[in-house]
């Protein structure tokens, strides 16, 4: 799915056409231009001076964590099922987590969230959250879910890092805006090229109010100097030549019948073992039910069928049992004509186990 | 300086002999073997399991500080004159930092340091150095000052990050090795592609021991998951074709030349107004004398000559005047055929400047 022929043509170009890219260098003032009209699809105005470069979005959540995080009395609000990444952005910290429950239908669940705000000391003065896409329960959150949410951190002055790596990619005809479409004051946004261009070139965005940008700016050099350069060009050269609108549009047309070639084998294989929901956005479907078993202990079966998952529990802020029987697979990476017999040895997988389980 | 021709091939042909190169992906045994083989050539036995690979040398030191430093008492014994990066990769932990006075001729005073431990508390557990090719000093340490500084910080046990990015870039016959030939478990070694091949590759290394490896995972993947795959498979592909020891051989060549060559036009220019040493290794010259006046506002007026250099109050730790009339000037970026010009323009920027410090 990853332009090979493109890339290792700018690649070359970069290069060649100008020695700085070898170099350290300064932002590259036409990808900020690219973020710039990215964040419009995303039906978010903002200016090229709140745009920050950095290496992926995993480098984002870490400076952001950083910045954000007060000296004393550290408290961040949290999913009770999140994205790993972030947990490992905030370890160095060791702040107090406030976790919430997450519905796997409705998500987020916003009265508890107030609840949990409320009873937590110290005050939650920080929120992580992917509102389309969801990694791992792979759900999208309504516009009106974002108004009620957005509500309720404003009244609690809590700042959100919003996480919307997928938010380019939803497979529905209107896309769900960001978080940051509502507020440009209370919400820190991190996107990245990882998932529309290539991964291995580390390069992703955050756009935070211009207040942050020379803050944002120390913190970087001190982690790793810039993003490099080479990278940079690579992406400046790439969109020099290609649309990226059109590279849009050719991932959400395939990872759309990837998406819909899983459901309908899942559909076949699974139903009445366990429960998803197809999702509108993102790489992944969250399987959840008693007939899965202990997914960790799964897992391993799995493998021997050459077959991967993400057991629950990693998701699981409190390692909670609760996620005993969850799984977060992955339809990004195999191809549609593949997805048969990736989804039959999956239930093979599950049907393996049970004696095991039961004995 | 740099190998454009090759880096570009590399780099096309990296993209085009693996998907795997844009992708996330582990780190590439080929250059983990390469890293085994120029730590050879430093002196250095180490084995591949202690190996790991940074987003360049920055994050190399960004990870030990948040490995090293304890979470409480946080002191970090440094010298009074040095690299701002490190500096930066200590702000977001907020250690006391404990100066020990470096000579611009002789280093670090040994006997100053000892006396700095004893008085600290907390008791520092963490030293940074660059033995060879100091920045911004410029110094290189002898063998000798080596044994007597291994010896004060194992009685004392603080651990060294030493910073070797200029390793390898020694002018003189007979390279000085790193302290880590001498220690293997109270020296973490970094070291770097930039000073090698290309910065705006933004790859790195840090030789530790094994035990601190899957701390360093964590850390890292915290930080921006891994190290560029792209830029991992360029230098391996550049590595297959071209050998880094001929490489090397032609940056020393080259830069022992702009070193000459800028030592002797300071001599025409500058004798009696600066004092500095013809450094062994390094990229530097460091400037130092009353005739300078103050190099802070000297820098304006240097600028509009086109000439740059970094005042030294930027290395002080205490920010202090005694600094006032010292600076950093830089020997690799400059051709050797332009270098008269530059020194010339620097003095003539020293005299514009005189008057008006006598007014």
């Amino acid at each position: 799915m990853l332009p090979y022929r493109e890339l290792s043509d700018a690649a070359a170009r970069a290069i060649d056409d100008s020695r700085a890219s070898l170099q350290y260098g300064t932002p590259e003032y036409q990808i900020k231009e690219s973020i710039v009209e990215l964040m419009r699809m995303r039906e978010v105005e903002c200016h090229i001076n709140e745009v920050f470069l950095t290496t992926g979005a995993q480098q984002a959540l870490s400076l952001l964590v950083q910045l954000l995080l007060p000296s004393v009395s550290r408290s961040v609000l949290v999913e009770e099922v999140v994205y790993p990444g972030f947990r490992q952005a905030l370890e160095p910290f060791n702040p107090r987590l406030v976790p919430v429950r997450t519905d796997f239908v409705h998500g987020l669940d916003i009265e508890a969230a107030d609840w949990a705000i409320r009873q937590s000391r110290p005050k939650p003065t920080l929120f992580y959250t992917t509102c389309v896409g969801h990694n791992p329960l792979s759900l999208t959150m309504s516009a009106g879910a974002h108004n009620g949410l957005m509500e309720l951190l404003c009244r609690h002055r809590i700042t959100v890092i919003e996480d919307d790596v997928y938010g380019l990619l939803q497979y529905e005809n209107r896309a769900v805006p960001p978080l940051r479409a509502l507020s440009k004051d209370g919400v820190v946004y991190v996107g990245s090229f990882s998932k529309i261009l290539a991964p291995s070139l580390r390069v992703g965005w955050i756009v935070a109010p211009p207040k942050y940008i020379a803050a944002l700016s120390a913190l970087k050099e001190g982690s790793d100097i810039n993003t490099a350069t080479l990278s940079q060009r690579i992406i400046a050269s790439y969109i020099e030549r290609h649309s990226l609108s059109s590279r849009l549009n050719i991932l959400r047309d395939n990872y759309r019948v990837r998406r819909d070639t899983m459901h309908r084998e899942l559909l076949c294989e699974l139903d009445g073992i366990a429960q998803w929901q197809k999702p509108t956005a993102g790489f992944f479907m969250w399987l959840h039910g008693v007939g899965l078993g202990d997914t960790t202990k799964l897992l391993s079966t799995a493998m021997k069928r050459r077959v991967d998952f993400v057991p629950g529990t990693a998701f699981s802020v409190a390692r909670s049992q609760r996620y005993r029987s969850t799984m977060r697979i992955s339809f990004s990476h195999c191809p549609a004509e593949a997805m048969r017999e990736a989804v039959v040895r999956l239930a093979a997988s599950i049907r393996d186990h049970q004696p095991r389980r039961a004995a």
